[in-house]
């Protein structure tokens, strides 16, 4: 099936809040058979069902005719406060777990392709650009840039201020035409495209997704491993955190609403498959739902209760992950090593 | 003729003002027959005759049985400033220049060897140990370092905060157990030794020479080259600039005369030359003098005029620039290209 190109910038602008450069992307998409993209991923923490709203974009992309570079980014990990003697760990396992996770989605992945950023960041003509550019970037635009992407601390190191630098010459040096990033990478994407007018490169198209609520709630700590659903949960550990996930009755302003819209129901939409709420006889028998919106209707009328819900998500992120679990023994071994 | 560890002690230390490390020195004369130092000296401005301060330690501890690496440094011209398409040019100028002053002092050059910075610091390795080095270096910390050094501005650059980084590496892939430099080094020196022993690395031994007034006088600018004799200046042109250099009779406290100790009397003394200031017999006749003392009591007792000293001087400048010279065509057409 060929796409016509409104359909390819639709399904491009899926579910993002901005494109810079929105008409380069049109000129882009008219004039290249197979644009290009990356979108970089450092190994610190460990990855959770949060991964899937970029894993998603991806798979738009990709559908959209891109070729869709992933990258590895092990130095920025290290430049972002990953310990330098488990770097390589956590870099196995993210080479592991991010193309299942992926292939989980059900996407195409014949113009997927995986970089490991040591294996073109270390080179001679890479290093000689990142000092050059860190010789156009002042000490203040370089730490406005990093601000929201890099933990900086009470007492920030100078790799921070190296990490936007080296991310505006992967652009470069993967040869795309677009990064796809989150709204916290923004600073680091407008950065990016003045310095490479100022090298004398071409600025590219960046793309946006919305940052979300963590599925569980803001209260818990991000560092806390029960407020997220790591990819490797099992269907009943997913169940007991969603119990504490926040949720009012009425209320669709949660994170798991916000995952069940902008995770399961675009991937149910795009298989054409419903989304079951199972309930016994007695509370009115099982919901089958064709839209995020139907249910959203319900769930405000208080016609759909807040565990009803919780449940039906826990078992689609559990259906979701299945394919991940296939290989579960092998990633436990590699997620040991990598974090305590 | 063998030099014992005291006579070598002292002539390592010979116009130097501060050393890092000095029991490690001792222990390093003691143990290692040909210890290696380096200096670095980064093509940003033209080479003046105040190079012949640090031209004189190199001679000092080539003497002292010290293999020496001259670090034509490249890439830190550029991270400090210098315009990265002049580059090239400045230090085709430096890799020419330096060799012949250093042999115009009259060392012996078996044992002295010259680096291009960007030969080894865009390796992997040293790349590698940039990245992991900045990931332990606070932004204050490196700011720190680099402000005696580097021309940071109103408006710092990044590039400037990766400047003490690179020269601390530097210690550890030029594979040296010392490093030579000017005071203002000083705080580059420490961050260098606190570095490596987060890295695992061998601290070096800092050995600092003093900071000299400029040889004309400090109110005319740094930036002004007639307040600055150039290696490419011949004897009119020195005696013109000298006469303008601030000396007032009977005070020794003044660039000409701190050059003269810390320069040309050095020389004089290691050749057992005289000095000799040619005169009128009518203002007394000529004066020779064997050492600086002498020099400065007949000078503050105002039984040697200024001008008859600044004469004296220009002419010794130019004798010692006479095995340069024999280049200066050369010279002077990669000095053309290099600034303007």
């Amino acid at each position: 099936m060929v796409m016509g190109i409104n359909e390819k910038i639709g399904l491009v602008k899926r579910n993002t809040v901005e494109i810079i450069g929105e008409e380069e992307l049109k000129k882009l998409l008219k004039e290249k058979k197979s644009p290009s993209v990356y979108i970089g991923t450092a190994p610190t923490g460990r990855p959770h069902v949060g991964y899937f709203i970029w894993g998603l974009k991806v798979a738009d992309l990709l559908e959209a005719g891109f070729k869709v570079k992933i990258l590895l980014a092990d130095m920025h990990a290290a430049l972002d406060n990953t310990p330098w003697n488990i770097l390589d760990e956590r870099y196995k396992y993210y080479e592991r777990i991010i193309p299942l996770m992926i292939q989980a989605i059900g996407a195409g992945i014949k113009n997927l392709e995986f970089v490991k950023g040591s294996s073109f960041e270390l080179t001679r003509d890479y290093i000689f650009d990142v000092l050059k550019m860190s010789s156009f970037t002042s000490i203040r635009d370089a730490n406005k840039a990093a601000s929201d992407v890099v933990k900086m601390g009470k007492n920030p190191k100078l790799s921070g201020l190296i990490y936007p630098i080296m991310q505006a010459l992967d652009e470069q040096y993967l040869g795309v035409d677009a990064q796809l990033g989150g709204t916290d990478q923004r600073k680091i994407f407008v950065l990016a495209r003045e310095n490479h007018l100022k090298m004398g490169y071409k600025p590219r198209i960046e793309i946006m997704f919305p940052l979300l609520p963590g599925l569980i709630g803001e209260k818990m700590s991000a560092s806390d491993e029960r407020s997220k659903i790591d990819l490797l949960d099992d269907e009943k550990t997913i169940k007991n955190k969603l119990k504490n996930a926040e949720m009012i009755a009425g209320d669709s302003n949660n994170g798991v609403m916000i995952f069940l819209e902008h995770v399961i129901m675009t991937i149910k939409k795009d298989k054409r498959e419903k989304f079951l709420v199972k309930r016994d006889k007695k509370y009115g028998g099982n919901l089958e739902y064709e839209t995020y919106e139907e249910i959203k209707k319900d769930f405000i009328k208080k016609k759909l209760h807040p565990l009803d819900l919780k449940n039906a998500v826990a078992k689609e992120i559990s259906e979701l992950l299945k394919p991940i679990h296939k290989h579960k023994k092998e990633l436990e071994k590699l997620a040991k090593k990598s974090w305590k």
